[in-house]
């Protein structure tokens, strides 16, 4: 019905706030490992990002998302326009732009190169998952495999030759992985045959290019039940045999119907039909559980980026939408011969497009901190640094993952609203990005688990330390608030909130000490919801900071407006979401058990 | 994937409560309009609508849901298994259920007719759409059309040979009625001639039957500009001319490609573009949308019904699910040798259930009760009985149309989430339901625009006579609560969030009264999100007593698990949700300016 707009996807200018004026990004060149950037190669990379999201990935989105894969004999063809793109996003130097030179990487802080993705995810989230998962799937041999797997498997994975995937889930185990029954039996050839089944493998098949290596996690014959006996095992779908690529049983037995990323081939596999399917071990036998999961904190900030960057392009839709569409009067003008105002008149639509942007941009900015974190954790030269970043990074990472799962999905469902009757329909873009929003409070641990790993590890262990490292942290944006003279309650709202937060962890983990776990955990979605309130009404504090300090430098009218939109949204974070906190700890520290005793036949 | 699982839709026993237990719907029986009937003529009917929704609207919606209506050479073809359904849907007689006998009508309740619909709508709201908008066009007609239209128009309608709709939005003016541009030139004949076009008319075209009335609003020639120059018009797709129907120059010139409700036709339309759009006057002139208000109240409540409606087949659908997956184990047993258990066994999924159960039946609960409301106001003996029940109808419609709207579309999002990755597949049911609930906050009024009308109109119009009356009401149930011996902190919680509501209403209607509308009505969502939580935690509230009451009675094992199952879920609403109004009171009483000062600029 009407032609698509122009969508900057992600605000630029807001992304280089988050960069240079929040984070310091250019302090991270100090380090000897980013040594070789400064501001201007950063430029550069984010520059190619976002022409390639803006002009080739975005116009061609919806074209993508209308015509998903099909399995054809046994192979599965990819929208042709994934094909015309693949190699221009190959080039950008994505799947390899964190890692070193000797893997032929450009070392790139992973802070500037999740900033880079965004754009990509906001572009086209199918057309970035290849990229993520060859990423991922290079990241993981790089760490764990013999020279000669990363000559025969890492290498061409880097390179954008073949793409890479994880395959963990198994039709009867979602999320309990320790229970996958696929089987790998030894050969006196070195590698393993495989035999299973998995389902829900992103990528796992496709005419991208010429091969798919699958991190595939399996049970090795003999080794023991449950978790610890799981090893990963690299499963290219076609293995080199005398120099030619030959097929290595892997069948694609059906694609899965996703609601979302429609341009990204979920598989359901079969491994081992004939008997013969190669993998090669990696790492060490049963610890494939836990080398995957070293790999999880970058994995689940990326699923963290997906809901930002689909939140932030339904946001900029709705804006748009919202500047260029009229409806009705204001309550205090009614008189019908006058004109009808922009939807971006009426309060109503004003408080929806401002929730939109506290959730996108204060997500942006968890998740750039994250990445920040990561980078300090792997690069920062003193040890104790290291360590203090690692401890942020491992706490803060279930709620980068889950705060845009959930309220990024919320955010997108406020960009239909907007549009009205007209967003119910699909000649509009919000209902696919509210499609593809919601798989991220299900991949890579539900939000249900992210709230167990963050209540039940993160934020107990060692004693609380991470706790006290982020609250030093969130000590430290307070009292620069202080100094630069923002209306004092928003700070006293983020001092209490991270009170009740400290408060509420301490009860919660004398009572899981005490060993009543069950009820210790019963509201760990409350204590997540509330921790990601809290984190995120922290990254608006740090902003309204940025931004007051810059307004009382003074400055240009339009600069003038940016940084007062950044202290609009802070406010609202901290006048309508951090009040929230209070009410969320009371019902984590009551243990209230209207549901957590709840018997079955009362349902 | 899986086969379709049977599903209740709404449970039984539930509706039986709610209707005999809760609100005494025998005593109906007392009232002369309503002598005809007993407790056997209602379970008739309820019998005979949850047997069609299961056996023949149910197990075809998704089928109907794949394969939406077609537009060929001008002709809309819908479903085939419509087609087949639609006799039997004719012949429960729902289109004039609640109508007097004078029109054909079973003179039913308000209250069991929509209790009926309900499991209609769960089957399949697209089939009950036409019902429900057949309906709703010949009760315009009834209640303000001349002996001759209602003769051409409405007993063709109630009788269920034709079927109605409503045709108000324009391409240009969704929510605002008073802007729309259709034409209505008055002839020597007496009727007029129509020209203009209209977007989103649901069934305005399709083949169930051969002709379609549709209520238009449309502007007289020289009326004036405004919402008081809306006339309203009957305009059937063919007229009758020397006994046989003929073209009338309504033309579809389009499909709106809905993201859901999948089955009903949703057109745009051109009106006279020969000329020879025939159109007849409905009632008075310029008084169409006043008209068209009056029907208001039981549209809303349909709306409301949808939401429910949907939430609790995706209710059911989820705890189906919960109770035959096994997945993982408990926090407090993890040997990896034991099997897995049923999701339903975590405390965080019988969180997600209890919740869906706690907005599903809570607000079933709602509805039934502006229902009764609905025919106290209509067929009431004593006139001050009449009154104060219209009074409390017109203040809760609002909130009965919105709080499913909203808390039932999250609920259906927590039944997606229950089925964890299969969830985000079209092989599992849920991701439709998310798909037809997001409507509810669209249309017939979005959530907005009843946030505005309730604090703008509803809760301080006649000095606040509604809400007295709310609180009289409200006051009765906390003391019943105290006699029976619940747990005193629920009914402390309610009467305080009570208090808070009326306090804020009284601070807000102040600021109206002294000419400040913007800082009264900034926060007009906050308040209706408010008053949700207040007006469901009353029916919870009410909903304990009688559960108590029976419990204390004593009986059976399997009697006693269903009314714990209600008292589990009124303690859930009591202490997760009751809370969060003092929070949202303050908002709204601080006017806080974040986004209703906001600069178009800063964002």
């Amino acid at each position: 019905m009407s032609a698509p707009r122009a969508n900057v996807l992600l605000d630029d200018r807001t992304v280089e706030f988050i960069l240079y004026e929040m984070l310091d990004a250019e302090a991270l060149c100090n380090l000897p490992d980013f040594g070789e950037h400064n501001r201007h190669t950063f430029d550069l990379f984010l520059t190619s990002a976002r022409t390639l999201a803006r002009r080739v990935l975005f116009p061609n989105y919806r074209t993508i998302d209308a015509a998903p894969p099909v399995l054809r004999d046994g192979r599965v063809y990819v929208h042709p326009l994934l094909k015309t793109a693949w190699p221009q996003l190959v080039d950008l130097g994505l799947i390899s732009a964190t890692r070193g030179p000797e893997v032929g990487g450009a070392q790139l802080p992973l802070l500037v190169a999740s900033l880079a993705s965004a754009y990509l995810m906001a572009g086209n989230l199918s057309a970035y998952g290849f990229i993520g998962l060859t990423s991922g799937a290079a990241h993981l041999l790089e760490a764990f495999g013999s020279t000669e797997l990363k000559a025969r498997f890492m290498a061409p994975l880097y390179a954008g030759e073949w793409t890479g995937t994880m395959a963990l889930t198994e039709p009867h185990a979602g999320s309990s992985l320790g229970d996958i029954r696929t089987r790998a039996t030894p050969t006196r050839a070195g590698h393993h045959l495989i035999r299973g089944e998995k389902v829900f493998i992103s990528a796992a098949a496709h005419d991208l290019a010429p091969n798919v290596v699958q991190m595939v996690l399996a049970r090795a014959d003999g080794a023991p039940a449950g978790s610890h006996g799981v090893s990963l095992f690299a499963v290219p779908n076609r293995r080199e045999e005398d120099g030619t690529l030959v097929d290595n049983d892997v069948a694609v037995s059906g694609l899965v119907h996703k609601i979302g990323w429609r341009g990204l081939p979920s598989c359901v596999l079969r491994f081992g039909e004939r008997d013969d399917c190669h993998g090669w071990l990696v790492g060490e036998p049963n610890r494939g559980l836990g080398q995957m999961f070293q790999m999880m904190n970058e994995a689940r900030i990326m699923v963290g980026l997906n809901g930002v960057a689909t939140a932030s392009v339904a946001y900029q839709e709705a804006l748009g939408y919202a500047r260029e569409r009229t409806q009705g009067r204001l309550q205090s003008q009614r008189d019908p011969e006058s004109p009808q105002v922009p939807l971006l008149a009426h309060a109503d639509v004003r408080r929806m497009l401002l929730r939109q942007k506290a959730i996108v941009e204060g997500g942006l900015a968890l998740l750039a901190s994250t990445a920040r974190l990561a980078d300090l954790a792997a690069h920062a030269t003193d040890a104790e640094e290291r360590q203090r970043a690692k401890l942020l990074l491992d706490l803060l990472t279930p709620v980068a993952k889950s705060f845009p799962a959930e309220a990024g999905f919320e955010s997108t469902v406020l960009a239909l609203q907007v549009h009205g009757g007209y967003g119910y329909s699909s000649e509009y873009l919000p209902e696919a990005f509210l499609r593809d929003s919601k798989l991220n409070s299900l991949h890579e641990g539900t939000t249900g688990i992210q709230g167990l790993d963050l209540l039940g590890r993160k934020a107990v262990a060692g004693g609380g330390a991470a706790l006290h490292a982020l609250s030093d942290e969130v000590s430290r944006t307070l009292a620069r608030a202080r100094a630069c003279e923002l209306d004092p309650t928003w700070a006293e709202q983020l001092a209490e909130a991270l009170a009740e937060l400290v408060e509420t962890t301490t009860a919660l983990a004398a009572r899981g000490a005490a060993g009543d776990v069950d009820s210790m955990l019963a509201h760990s979605h409350d204590y997540l919801t509330l921790f990601g309130l809290v984190a995120v009404g922290w990254q608006w504090l740090t902003m309204a900071c940025v931004a007051q300090e810059a307004l009382r430098r003074g400055g240009k009218d339009e600069a003038q407006a940016f940084y007062r939109g950044k202290l609009a949204a802070a406010q609202y974070w901290a006048v309508t979401e951090l009040p929230r906190v209070a009410g969320l700890a009371a019902l984590c520290r009551s243990a209230e058990g209207s549901f957590s005793r709840l018997e079955p036949d009362w349902l």
